[in-house]
């Protein structure tokens, strides 16, 4: 596997719709946004087959015609959609993330975050999930770049002293692994325990398995 | 979450259809196999939707009638092929799980033989993943039941001193997390490190994530 793949990883934080046009005024923006919201709602409630390109737009309020400003396809919408939520989700736990005071703490308040974003957006599971049927390329980049940014956090904590110096790409897959399911068990399923509880189980767990010689 | 939901946990080993008629010979066994194996290759090549229960038949050589001998619908042996993957998991990893040494030593060999069987059985992540789609019921079945194997082999752990006292439910989560994604990284999308490898990276971060105070 060759590390990055898509635009995910690198493209800027807020241009999720890198294969559509681009919008240039901020009534543009507005409408694009209100397009992803009404998507993310409507696939979440209904999936991709029974999801329909005139519920989202209803949804969203703005006329058929300014769909296909930005879109081709219900197909071009999901993809474009998957990598919203998936750079919604970096978004919402970089700030935090970098505030934190070593490479450990790093994940601990990123697992913290994750929990707290999947909590306000359950529909996350669900249509990342599903993109594994509608668009295998786009479930793969929203992994692979998740993978990419906890490595390289972990690599940067190596560099420091703070994490074991071999720390790799295996770890890193584990450490998402770990976050994909606590999110789903304890943001989507249940929330009998706060994020704050599971994050500092999760995180006594990488901080000795993974502490420096 | 009430723990144990389903049939999959408490079910008897080779009896992954409960739901459905259960046979009495041994030619209607050797039937009901063939049906099983002809579902996972039917649904994990065309997925649910696609898929056809007079495919299903014709893969597995049987007659119509003797599909419904057994199921009612294409849902229901979709169904049965969730409980019978979970279950071939299961009884593929048990063995090798009772056999190590200690309770982090099972952790091991449990995900090295689930990265051998999922190498062997690809199709096996795109079955489990549409059944979220398909039968909601069935997906989380799949996965509470897995935590709760991990979950008694970590106590049985912690009860011989091998693993922290206080080992629970997040812990179970998150090796489960990591082991899923593992396996779908170095199962079925590459194989450029060997089981042993992944397994035993992943291993050490238990061994000392999880060792006793």
């Amino acid at each position: 596997m060759a590390g990055k793949r898509g635009e995910g990883a690198t493209a800027p934080a807020n241009n999720p719709t890198s294969e559509a046009k681009t919008p240039r005024t901020e009534r543009g923006r507005r409408t694009l946004r209100a397009i992803l919201d009404a998507a993310a709602a409507e696939f979440g409630e209904k999936g991709f087959h029974d999801g329909s390109i005139s519920h989202i737009t209803q949804r969203a309020g703005v006329a058929l015609g300014s769909f296909y400003t930005y879109f081709d396809s219900k197909e071009e919408v999901f993809r474009a959609l998957v990598r919203d939520m998936s750079a919604q989700v970096r978004d919402h736990v970089a700030p935090h993330v970098q505030a934190a005071p070593d490479g450990i703490a790093a994940e601990r308040v990123g697992l913290e975050s994750f929990l707290e974003f999947v909590r306000d957006h359950k529909e996350i599971y669900r249509i990342i999930d599903e993109s594994e049927f509608v668009d295998q390329e786009s479930y793969r980049a929203h992994y692979e770049n998740s993978v990419e940014r906890i490595r390289a956090r972990l690599e940067t904590g190596a560099r420091r002293g703070e994490v074991r110096a071999d720390v790799g790409e295996i770890h890193a897959w584990a450490v998402m692994g770990m976050n994909v399911f606590l999110g789903l068990r304890y943001g989507v399923w249940g929330k009998d325990k706060t994020p704050d509880e599971v994050a500092a189980v999760a995180n006594e767990l990488l901080r000795k398995g993974l502490a420096p010689d």
